[in-house]
């Protein structure tokens, strides 16, 4: 069982790692290589079978085909610009998030078995005309490129598993917190921040009002549910193979009381709060509430509480913090 | 009023072309230019304005930039591929359907103010896990390359609206029958030539059951809608600029007995009915019931009768054929 991971470096990247070398194992297979491929190459993580850590630009088809010129079984398509830069920058978006895409399922469609292909979409996938409650089968309508892009992506990957090229799985992730590491250019960077920092000693600024609802999953439960969809059988998932992700719809001041109840008021006095109309323009075109009648299903998992991610980041991201 | 057709030597660009002769004017104002662009230059027409007809190759960027080196106020982009070739060639598909449309948006956003961009979509954007009777809002799931393609194309031109390099609306045009000319590659070939060469004397085989529902319209009726398209300000159209056109569900019996009605039964006699399962397998996929509300709202005209389309082929591709 020979698996790749795109945007390897990245903390999803990186704790799906880790994940898949506690388990050893993916669709009952033994994993044999694990190659974690991002722009820079990622550092060396310690598991318990061979993983080699490469550098890809994946705008380029050349680069790519190199990655995949011993053929993989699994893989995690991760690699992604984010909502802020990919607003920022129309032509950097399209470039790694839709032609970055295509070149991996061009170069995944050469290999003599199609391979399974885990692909992260995004709830901005949604927004627009849709209605404030997301349920399965809206018709998409994004309100940023980042989310366009994805969008495009997962047509690509549902005509291109329908064609016998690839065997793909999208999955549509809801917001996820608590990121460990820095900010980012992601127009949700806050969702993290007001938590991480603040525990952390810092201050840190929420850009909407305490009553903006998030859609939000954890960490822990993101890397579960990219497993899960590997390991599925690819006649559940029916001909579209693109869906809403459990995740769990929570205001930003529930999440707030989440946390005072686990660690104390502490965190909570740190966060300041004002508003930014280029967050809000994005995030409010964003749904803060879906039910994913498709993904529960299939037996995908959802958060039970807010109050347990606030715990997993303590014991994940803090107590293992170098 | 400088306007452009993609595909503009198909038999809908040139259609639009004599159409837009007729009324000499676009957006309330007169028509200056019209450039018809196709692989191969369209043969001239007699238009009261002046008129270039040019091979443009749409998969070549510079190709396309020098087309489009002067402005345009309004660009129809009707150039594709058709859904069975793009079935057979998936790359072509792409390269012709998805960059062909994003080398023309690029070349347009770079003009000074922001074109009129009316993008043919198909109702093949339809299919998969979506309702049997089509409504509008439903998730889009093609099943064809072809209607997959297209649907990217929305997704690119609903984003590039959203950002203001682009004025784009696009239509989802339902089966266009009666074509004129010769057979294509188009799944739905037969949809016209079981009336089309039945008229002119010729044996034509329907491949399907005379119960096989299809959601169609007039050639005039979707040149009229095109026009109408262009002719509408933006901020009717929403956020989602991609709409469901109307068109008339009728099966093939009915659409057969409209003819009779209108021809008596000489060209129904010259129908063979030897079922084809490479073109069952495309066009069961597609849908033949749509409540097209919102475009119905926007004031897009709704075909009466297929009588009507009969009569309109006898009228506009009969009678004045050389």
């Amino acid at each position: 069982m020979r698996v790749l991971i795109t945007g390897g470096g990245g903390f999803l990247g990186q704790k799906l790692a880790r994940a898949l070398g506690t388990t050893g194992q993916l669709r009952g297979q033994p994993i044999t290589q694990l190659t974690l491929a991002d722009l820079a190459a990622p550092a060396p993580l310690t598991l318990p079978f061979p993983a080699t850590n490469t550098a890809c630009n994946i705008t380029d088809p050349a680069d790519v085909q190199t990655l995949m010129a011993q053929p993989f079984d699994v893989i995690f398509h991760l690699a992604a610009i984010v909502s802020g830069q990919a607003e920022a920058d129309f032509d950097l978006g399209l470039n790694v998030n839709l032609f970055g895409t295509l070149n991996l399922l061009q170069a995944a469609r050469t290999h003599a078995n199609a391979p399974v292909v885990v692909y992260a979409s995004s709830i901005a996938a949604h927004g627009g005309e849709e209605p404030a409650h997301i349920v399965d089968g809206v018709e998409l309508n994004p309100q940023t490129s980042y989310g366009t892009q994805k969008v495009m992506g997962e047509l690509l990957l549902n005509d291109m598993t329908r064609r016998g090229m690839v065997d793909g799985r999208g999955l549509r992730l809801p917001t996820v917190t608590i990121r460990p590491g820095r900010a980012n250019a992601a127009a949700s960077s806050f969702m993290s921040s007001i938590f991480r920092d603040t525990l952390q000693g810092e201050t840190s600024n929420c850009p909407v009002a305490p009553d903006y609802p998030i859609y939000h999953t954890a960490p822990r439960t993101v890397v579960a549910n990219l497993i899960h969809a590997a390991n599925l059988n690819c006649a559940d998932f029916g001909t579209n193979r693109c869906i809403n992700l459990p995740g769990r719809s929570d205001t930003v001041a529930q999440m707030i009381a989440a946390m005072t109840d686990v660690t104390g008021p502490d965190a909570e006095n740190r966060i300041t709060w004002h508003p930014d109309a280029a967050v809000q323009t994005i995030v409010k075109g964003w749904r803060g509430h879906c039910t994913p009648t498709k993904a529960l299903a299939l037996g995908f998992a959802q958060d039970a509480s807010f109050a347990d991610t606030v715990r997993w980041f303590l014991a994940d991201d803090i107590a293992k913090a170098p």
